[in-house]
């Protein structure tokens, strides 16, 4: 290993630390507040803003709930998220490719707490980077399309493997891409045996009320001490 | 800015600086062997791999091909493209999201560069960090499926704004998924105003000629002196 990389990697191991700190400080927060704190990982265009759109139209009034929104560039997602009267705040985080709790913390700050009973973190698109950062979350959920193809677990096996919580999502047009359930469902199982794994559909709503289930069954108890 | 950002910025720096000098090594071989090297960017599950399949099955004869294939881990995708008669190497990244120029010079000395046309250069899936590795490539090709949504292009700029040619993948479910066609290709202009765009499916075949085409115009003159 020449010097340049050992270098690199002591900084990446002083930034991992420095964020796990920070994620320790967001995590005690949200407990603190009673909130759910759900950190949501996927490739671009698995569905993760779809899905908290159907998620805030049919939950909010019963969990008020804030969104959390993390993009390259643009602030489309928040704009998407807004109308259904929950707080979306967009972090635009150039050319960084997760979020990371340092961020978290800055767009929490800007958020009512008390009033709120979960708080997504929608995270950038990819199934990479955004595996190692941890949030301060309590939740983290995994997405994967039908129309990603069956192996990606196996190929990125980083984002399911900590994923509590794995939604295999589009499952409206399973049979449209020959999807093929068995196989998907194996290998994430291989990856990450302990997840408890969803299929749904933000379009037709299929598997949705299962996903809302599990938000409820998830929220902590309150302590109101913000 | 503090010190530790100040110096991962600089350690950044010299990585790649140093990609960009492997990476004109590599572009001078590629050259001097009269072979098209594209580098292949999108999204995990955008259709990298059908692609290539498809015009291994199409053009392999015409074009003599051998494919370098990033992961992190698996070797599944060079299963899947071997069977055409193509060598495809598969380079496993572990926890690195993206090739770097000297994984494809490592991987360049186990070819016989002199028997064949074109070399394709499968990135690991990521709209993010892909991008900004020269591989030595003389093509670039970004991929954006008509299931990931029309505003990829504006989220993820840095995939696009350098590619030669956008493909445009799985437009056989356009329909399926309600894709936006007119929206989708605005924002890709917007964000690459000068790329060729093509409009693909592996499965049913459609707008593949074009794609041989374009591949087959871009083939440098050959002078055979590896």
């Amino acid at each position: 290993m020449s010097a340049a990389s050992i270098r690199t990697i002591s900084i990446q191991e002083a930034v991992h630390g420095k964020n796990l700190a920070v994620a320790h400080e967001n995590r005690e927060r949200f407990g603190r507040c009673g909130i759910l704190a759900a950190n949501l990982l996927s490739s671009p265009g698995a569905g993760k803003t779809a899905l908290l759109e159907a998620t805030l139209r049919d939950t909010h009034i019963s969990m008020p709930s804030a969104v959390i929104v993390g993009d390259l560039q643009t602030d489309n997602d928040a704009q998407r998220l807004g109308r259904w009267g929950a707080t979306a705040i967009q972090v635009t985080t150039g050319d960084i490719c997760h979020l990371d709790a340092g961020m978290v913390q800055r767009a929490v700050a800007e958020l009512d707490l008390a009033s709120l009973s979960v708080v997504y973190l929608e995270n950038v698109g990819n199934l990479v980077c955004p595996t190692s950062f941890d949030l301060g979350e309590s939740l983290r959920v995994a997405l994967v399309s039908v129309t990603e193809g069956e192996d990606k677990p196996l190929k990125y096996p980083g984002a399911f493997k900590w994923a509590d919580l794995i939604l295999v999502t589009k499952i409206d047009l399973a049979a449209a891409v020959g999807f093929d359930r068995d196989t998907a469902i194996t290998n994430l199982k291989r990856v990450s045996p302990a997840a408890q794994i969803l299929e749904v559909s933000s379009r037709s709503g299929a598997g949705m009320e299962q996903w809302y289930e599990t938000l409820r069954g998830r929220l902590p108890a309150r302590e109101r001490k913000p």
